[in-house]
């Protein structure tokens, strides 16, 4: 299949991606955004989630599971900086929207996280309000990826992962939609890799596994809030390919969101007329979406270099990784 | 059914319940923490939960759901809030457990909320972290009901609710057992209310309900985290009874957690003993349920008093209101 | 609410009922079946189903949950013939529909299913196929109720319970639509039956409750699947208002589905537009499922007459207990 | 990880696995049992299941869900066949325990199905309930695998499928355990095959998969149904690594039990003593459980002959495909 102009989620059109970075000596570790769409709270997304291990912290995911709309950013952090940055997001959107609480409800945010404490000291939650606010104001299309963000201090494989991106563009009817996903990438063994023949099945290492992917899946195509659990519940087939077990500690949660329907916050039709792709066209969304999160997968492994964090840790890059193996050999 | 001595979810030996009130003019609101155990991190509760509706914001419950176990204390709280509480929770942990994010994974917190909005000016996002520790602080066996902690400003029927809180005593073989509810209780509509033969069946209020619950349940049954589950679906029968009709906008959710068994979080056995409640003694367990909640919840309405918040709005106790319709008649 | 011309489930425009009973000594059982629309395998309607309690052996729900849609009538019947009523069925679909299997894929039937045990001798699995053809001939709006088709022998309350219905009219709009019930009433100890002030709540009896409840919804107006999954769930309260614990050996399943939209099965434009109910209108469609499931039950213990059924086992109908209990005080 | 002595799912004591074929022309169907272990009614396993899928008609799963026990064997065979073959196992049960229906309850029988309309002339519904018992009296520790029983006319990587198992050793403590799988094969395009390199990966077949998988797992490992539900969600990487896309009209379900604790029914003891695996260990038993049930696939490919059924149609063996393509080249 085609890839969108960037390769990367922003290729559906509307979504900005923005990141803020912490990467100083033991903190290793910030913030990504993100932003589905202009005024999200008045103009919600179909959206659905699906918990493939929950071994997580995520939060916002009961609101998105009942009434099948993100009516928020997505905020990505690490595993104990969910409650700040959980608190920024609504002090921002309460801003945006001075209503809310008011002469409306309140308001759903979505945070999710992985445990970057290998690299990064996590004990200090080093995150503030402030950085959230800043992740925002960096939003734009051609966001930076590997160790940026909350990927600054993940580690993929038992090496350098983090922030990873990918598109596909589909031919359905007369029309080309865009399907996008981008992950927060920080699960794996190395033996387990699977990338050129594996290439790394020689690597032994028996301590378990402890890590995680966050997974957002984004398209233009109108899909409803069940089609989007649908295509989430994929995501289990492009970690598998890639080498993941699915392992036992790991916080492993797709979340999808469709901009090809406006569900909007005051309508007053009792009535609303909804564009569903006809459900015999999954089988090519589903492909997509694997696809688009196995290569953004390696994204975050390709762009990310080589990061010393907390008590000298180091994790390498994939590519230094293989420039060591290749003088070992 | 009889109830154990405080009536209240303490009766379940080893959980303490503690408030941090914030009353002061517009600001309606508080929080409310329930230690299960001393040491839950490394003592686990099994647990479960159960979204009767998920208009809410409670996170920590997606673990919950994988593991089958509690490691941290509830907490309680507004809407908007969430963030901050849930932050002050994990760094409660941290300080109590010096190996989290180092020798060890990380930690999964609880929070759970409702809105407040009628009486508090909730966009304020009056809660500190500081808040949190004084509630934990403050954690004892007869603790306060009605309009404190994070019940300071819920609304229950249109009349002022809050914390409730009831416990019934089981005989099963030759041992007792203790079921204990505690509820946050912000839901109904006047006209709804199931009390005294429908005494509020002529109010007229046509408004949305806007309103939610929080149940916490526990038990010293040694219950499986799928059996705890069960005992969470049957609260919606007690909301049920006292007159709710599990509205569109409402967060309602329980969670139970039994102390009936422990989950060590360093246990090196590869085999773990486990006590299991024979299946055909839950319906008592399911009668229990239901009717501790349905007290607990009417206990919120008889112990809050009349309060008058944010923009001199004014909800009027259970007692000052029968009064009033006395006086009117 | 007002109710529909018959107050009846096929108040719902195209719902057709029919019945096959078998009423012969020992022999206590049959056969309702609910057609939902004319074709129904290519006119398909969006769907769901909620378990309340799993006690049950319900076949069919797995693909209404995966792909939101019913493509067959649906069938009730005792616990053990389920799987003749079923392969009954799919033979009907198989004649109606010459290309499943051959040009197309397979039929997803739905049985539904309660344990009349108590009257009928359940164990001679005395349901025929033709039993299943000769219901669906049957078919019609103005239906019988009570002790009738699957309802012939079963219990409620300890009375006699089996087929109910009831429907209500909603102003939406412009439009008025219709939104229907029809239950298979088998649950319940006498003694906690909610009606008239509690008339029965000096009865006692300690056997432990075995019974359960099939209920199926319908509406004409556009709900989506997920819509209908929420509706589904509001059942509960109508279980417990009426006096259910929802007990542990009950199998109760509500299934909904709407005929405001049509699923075509050869509809080969990528783009379908759907009408879909505006979320902030679900508390109308709760309240009127609550109530006219409330009604439905009634509406069982009213029409159904005492029966004698297997070893001489009697239940007497609501009337005749009432009766009884008059001329003993 | 090592393999039981027979490299089935058999390998766990105590369970029995037959077949019955119906081979002849345009029939090609069937059915396959797995006999848990001996009086399976009164001496329930621990179970879980999972939908990976839902576009599949499998009978029995609600009360596995609800009750997390297994209480009869579990039936393999074809889509429109699945109403005859359960009411045959609810027969066999009764015969069995003549209790059931009189002094206990009922019971809950599974029943699994793929759709071998290619090579079978499905809309024929061949199956009889007397088939059921011939598969019932044929089981064995060594039974055959390929294109047997329900097995005979599936097909795999459009090449002859059906039924496939293995097993793995696993040492846990100072014990061995065993986990065996056991697969009805029924999926995937020939281009999406993952052997030996691609080898496949030239193939070109624009028709939609219309496939779908059974697997059904055990081992006697003692794990509470949480656990094997979490064991059964592993099959999807199973899947993914050797080539599905997990389609949209598949029906893919995987099934667990376990017989290292049983269930008993008639149990009086109001609390029952069980053996629960440390959690720990889980990352164990997830790569057992996706090693097996690759191999148990492969196994049904491996074993599987060349079948020439309705119409003419031919599927050829995995063997004879590489034959083929060797030959072409």
């Amino acid at each position: 299949m085609k890839k969108g102009k960037y390769n990367k989620i922003s290729d559906v059109s509307g979504i900005l991606v923005g990141h803020k970075t912490l990467s100083d000596g033991d903190t290793q570790t910030g913030v990504t955004v993100i932003l589905p769409r202009k005024d999200i709270f008045r103009q919600k997304c179909p959206a659905a989630a699906h918990v493939i291990n929950g071994f997580g912290k995520t939060s916002g995911l009961i609101q998105i599971e009942e009434l099948g709309t993100l009516e928020s950013p997505i905020a990505l952090t690490n595993t104990l900086s969910v409650g700040t940055v959980q608190q920024a997001l609504v002090k921002h959107m309460l801003k945006e929207n001075q209503e809310i609480g008011l002469s409306t409800g309140t308001v759903n945010v979505v945070v999710g996280e992985c445990n970057d404490g290998y690299l990064n000291a996590i004990r200090s939650c080093a995150v503030t309000e402030a950085d959230v606010y800043e992740a925002i104001d960096d939003a734009k299309e051609d966001f930076a990826l590997g160790s940026v963000g909350a990927g600054t201090g993940m580690s993929c494989f038992e090496m350098k992962g983090g922030i990873g991106s990918s598109s596909r563009l589909l031919s359905i009817g007369r029309q080309t939609y865009t399907l996008g996903a981008l992950v927060l990438s920080n699960f794996g063994k190395k033996q387990d890799f699977r990338f050129e023949h594996n290439a790394f099945s020689s690597c032994q290492d028996t301590a378990p596994e402890q890590g995680s992917i966050m997974i957002i899946l984004a398209t233009d195509l109108p899909l409803s809030s069940r089609q989007l659990k649908r295509m989430c519940k994929r995501t289990s087939a492009a970690l598998a390919r890639i080498g993941s077990w699915l392992g036992n500690g790991s916080g492993d949660i797709a979340i999808a969101f469709s901009t090809g329907n406006t569900i909007r916050h005051d309508d007053l039709n009792a009535i609303q007329l909804m564009q569903i792709l006809n459900e015999n066209y999954m089988d090519l969304v589903f492909r997509a979406t694997i696809e688009a999160c196995e290569e953004a997968i390696l994204s975050s492994l390709n762009y990310a270099e080589t990061v010393t964090g907390r008590d000298g840790h180091i994790r390498y890059s994939l590519k230094d990784t293989l420039q060591q193996m290749k003088e070992e050999n």
